[in-house]
């Protein structure tokens, strides 16, 4: 069998494999990203035109478009519904720009930690992937100009509330990061899932919104706020990369599912969606709460966070760094699941000691008994490997 | 800008372009491929659980797919549930097949003519696409060993009711076909959106059931006989290919749209959906064979055809050949559309005098006239070739 090259770069992911393994229902998963069963509004389907189970045009549904041309509009993005693509979740859009950008050794900029799924379809195509560090306010600006420095095709970044860090970066950086972009002429990626999930006020335009003359992507989803099972995401490009864009979708997949895309039509805009994002944000800001309390508790002396203020995850660094991998079986014998930070990184072994916990799925009065067991199984391995260090070495 | 070296391969399709802009209530069209829209059953969507809301498996819905491995096992297809995933639309396969396959210059075979865009991904990813020629049961067999003993990576071939030649194989070419993939080892990819419109009886197993050793993809789709726009497709493959399918998947999109896979599942297997493949036979057949009395009518003098047996396509054979790509536009202004015949073939050029011709979206009132309408504008043409032809050289 002759596969390609390609196939090579085709990672198997080793966790995700052991926490699929791991469903089951006595399991606490601080793993997923998954919204809340519980905020998965009740949606209708009276009224949808039987014209919606016909092929449908590629670019997407033109209302749909319209409506979130119109959306990001007020975000201050400088769009119309021309420049609008409806993708099959947002993962599309990355495998799209991917397959735009990346051939083999071609250097794609990213944030450190990033995106775990994004780096499956640029490494698939190849990427150099280039990492800029993570401050608390977003990137660290002299690193991101020396990266810039050296031609990245784009720039990846989730601004808003990232998956894994939670960080959300300062007005003073995101005017910084454009005016990079634009000094570079680098094309800007800049992906979107969590804005909406905002829990303590405060909001800044899209960087794309700042850029004056590099081309970009803007991305986002409906799958954090209305229904991830619906699959509609979309993409807004400039017009240099539009067209490239479209016709590398209908080679993929012809057009977005319509049903979907009606349904998201039903909301977006709507009193109806203001209403649930109010008490999406209400609902998940209870559960931080929560699991903030929680994390002072068991692990106030293990490790250091930021409070996040808004997106699904905390992101703990461990006061005393180990392998996070190491840890999810004995957690998973322990009936707790949760994300090793390693895979967030373009070098996984340069970066020991994160863990990424989502605050949405696991009920609040069982956070404290997860928790707990979770803290166990890291202090056990820390003084394992405590005395491991410790002990003197009898051969070699 | 740098763009991957894969972008200069991309393609845009004139021809896709002239018919979107042509699509005004006045043009009858012969050029989609679309279901006709009497036909779109009338789907309930009561009674989805909530939960086909919420993220789902990158395989597709469990029962679904065990729902597609049980048809597929009637129809002689050996495979079990654990070797089904569900697609974006079969489209995707494609896309899927040419990442897992193909770099610069990998070759691939293909029929000529073959499926328009099974070509956009194949050529996209760099595929040196070698063609066997299609006669009426399938295709030419020493063609065919000749292309199979220079290792193409796989063959993707329709061998039910062919878009755009309606062909449907013999079971003698179906034998011979899978012996000769089992003899050199290559890889068969088989698409099978039109097997069940079929309007004259017969059945053949697919040529994946007559296979003995060589791997297999197998894919198909609910929307030729369900709904186009719920975008549900599934492929079957053998072991060796299906674990790298599926990280590839993952990569792409996530998982396919639940809404639709749900929506698909109330159907396959069902009474209702028996009830809807016959009604659809019948609505076809009647569409089929008011076509050909017109064609009798209308193009008896000016083309050649086989009567399809089912799919959507009449594929006609100018007598008087010509570039039909040339006709589109003189026809659009008769407002009708249609498929000129050479983008079907990887080496246009060389294929002049081709039309695909839907038979399933014209009404047969209008067929006449659309088809009267269509003869004069190639009869004109061909009067102008003519009388270029034999205009004596006045320059040069």
């Amino acid at each position: 069998m002759a596969f390609s090259e390609r196939v090579t770069r085709l990672k198997s992911s080793l966790i995700r494999e052991i926490l699929a393994a791991a469903q089951r229902p006595e399991v606490m998963s601080f793993a997923g990203g998954l919204p809340a069963e519980a905020m998965l509004p009740q949606v209708e389907w009276q009224g949808m035109p039987k014209s919606m189970g016909q092929y449908g045009m590629s670019e997407g549904e033109p209302e749909l478009r319209e409506a979130i041309a119109r959306e990001a509009r007020q975000l201050g993005v400088p769009c119309d519904a021309s420049q609008v693509l409806i993708v099959s979740g947002s993962q599309q859009t990355l495998d799209l720009a991917a397959k735009l950008f990346i051939d083999p050794g071609t250097k794609v900029l990213l944030e450190a930690p990033t995106y775990l799924a994004a780096l499956q379809p640029f490494q698939l195509f190849g990427a150099d992937c280039i990492a800029v560090p993570q401050e608390a306010d977003g990137p660290q600006l002299e690193a991101l100009r020396a990266q810039l420095a050296r031609k990245p095709a784009f720039g990846y970044l989730i601004p808003t509330f990232q998956n894994p860090s939670a960080v959300r970066y300062s007005e003073a950086k995101r005017d910084a990061v454009a005016a990079l972009f634009d000094e570079y002429g680098v094309t800007l990626i800049e992906d979107e899932p969590y804005r909406e999930l905002v829990f303590d006020g405060g909001s800044a335009t899209p960087i794309v919104s700042r850029l004056r003359t590099a081309s970009w992507i803007y991305t986002g989803t409906v799958s954090k706020t209305l229904l991830p099972g619906l699959r509609v995401g979309f993409l807004i490009a400039t017009p240099d990369l539009y067209p490239l864009l479209l016709r590398l979708k209908q080679a993929a997949d012809l057009h977005t599912n319509r049903v979907g895309q009606w349904q998201a039509l039903q909301w977006l805009g709507s009193e109806q969606y203001r209403t649930h994002l109010a008490e999406l944000r209400d609902f998940y800001r209870l559960r931080r709460d929560a699991m903030q309390l929680a994390l002072l508790e068991h692990f106030g002396e293990l490790a250091d966070w930021q409070v996040p203020q808004g997106g699904l995850f905390f992101w703990l660094k461990l006061k005393q760094p180990l392998d996070t991998r190491t840890l999810l079986k004995p957690a998973l014998a322990q009936d707790v699941a949760f994300m090793p930070g390693e895979p967030f990184f373009v070098d996984p072994d340069q970066h020991h000691g994160y863990l990424r916990l989502n605050f949405s799925h696991v009920a609040p009065a069982r956070l404290g008994e997860g928790l707990q067991r979770l803290a166990r199984v890291i202090r056990t391995a820390q003084q394992a490997q405590g005395s491991t260090q410790s002990e003197p070495a009898i051969a070699g």
